[in-house]
């Protein structure tokens, strides 16, 4: 029996969530080399600041992947369910959110806010990686969407142990420059808990089940290139000022 | 000087809302033979239920298209903005929002709920205008899919006229089953003028602003087709019963 069966019958649900953990977990961004460099302490203020720009363009397609994403529910039970994630990005007012706390980071490292709002300076293959998570969102079936989200599921540990790191290695960053980390451990623990919810209510055939894993390891995918782009060009770096 | 003409200025802020205006009240759906049927008192309750059934689907595009626009917006300041008409319809909670009203106002019409709320009886050509509102927001620009939003314009007017118009012809329907015309009237007051600017401040030059013109032209042909549709299966309805 092979794993794309057509026959194989669906995963129990505990099997499939294990499936899902492992693939996710074994491809996770917390082992990538940018990631262990700076929770070790090792990357330096300019190398944080190219990652902190850098991924603020990520943030930024979050609002648009879960505006997506509801445009692809035809349920306002899920729809009502998914729109606080927009919210938590945009914030309910001026002031509030992800992004602007994100830009609070940006300054807290040394950027310049607009700077980095402006997303000018974005290295190219951290835009193709981010508009590929756009664009797996708006292509695929809403079950695949969602299920490219579950990366969340590792996200409270990594958020955790970047606060912690970060206060211990780079103590020139004020302490609520980290506010968006925090923010996040809750958040992504309440968002995965929902996302693994539906994946697990609608992936009822196998090959559905596959489907959803692909989506997820794409997603690993996209978040281990950005941050290839950031160690490559880091890298550059050390070698032109070298 | 042709429409068309790529060197036109665009229009002054006053000229190019008259000119929206113009177009859209011209064609607006208040003026369909089903609409003035139904606000003289000439519709019977069967065919009272089937505007009602069929025009449950346009309203649950509404979210949906809604939530597009949103995904094509690169500012948090308009996403905020916006995404309260996702809420509008969808409810803050459940038992809330334009959706659940609608479905009170079938029921108060004599239908059952289920029965609306699986549109597996609206027309095809109800869905094919009403899809087509999806796809035009879809595929144009932002500032061509909030244009097409413009048709809110028009509609407190036509809602006010409609509650006055029910109260008196059709005194079966309980009064609390109007609810979802009374919430539109302001909403839809506020709505329009949010989009109104948001139109004429990014329509900076002719070719846009005539864009916007035709996108809103489409619309009002999505909504008046399928008041076409229902009025042709009503005609088809009395023959049959005749």
């Amino acid at each position: 029996m092979t794993a794309r069966d057509p026959l194989r019958p669906p995963l129990p649900r505990a099997e499939f969530i294990e499936w899902l953990r492992e693939e996710g977990a074994s491809r996770y961004h917390d082992a990538h080399p940018v990631h262990v460099a700076m929770h070790e302490g090792r990357l330096t203020e300019s190398e944080l600041q190219r990652w902190v720009l850098n991924r603020y363009y990520y943030q930024t397609r979050i609002p648009i992947k879960d505006a997506l994403i509801l445009s692809k529910s035809e349920d306002p039970v899920f729809r009502r369910t998914w729109l606080h994630r927009i919210t938590d990005h945009d914030g309910a007012q001026a002031g509030e959110g992800g992004l602007e706390l994100w830009l609070r980071l940006a300054e807290g490292v040394g950027l310049e806010r607009e700077l980095v709002a402006s997303c000018r300076e974005v290295l190219p293959g951290v835009r193709f990686a981010c508009d590929a998570y756009v664009d797996l969102v708006r292509d695929r079936s809403l079950l695949e969407a969602v299920a490219s989200s579950l990366t969340e599921f590792f996200a409270p540990d990594l958020m955790s142990k970047r606060i912690a790191a970060w206060e211990r290695h780079y103590p020139w960053v004020k302490r609520e420059t980290l506010d968006y980390f925090r923010s996040r451990v809750p958040r992504a623990r309440r968002d995965s808990e929902e996302a693994i919810e539906f994946v697990v209510a609608h992936a009822n055939s196998y090959a559905l089940q596959q489907k959803c894993v692909d989506a997820l390891i794409k997603k690993t995918e996209i978040l281990w290139h950005l941050l290839d782009c950031v160690h490559a060009a880091c890298i550059a770096g050390a070698a032109r000022s070298a």
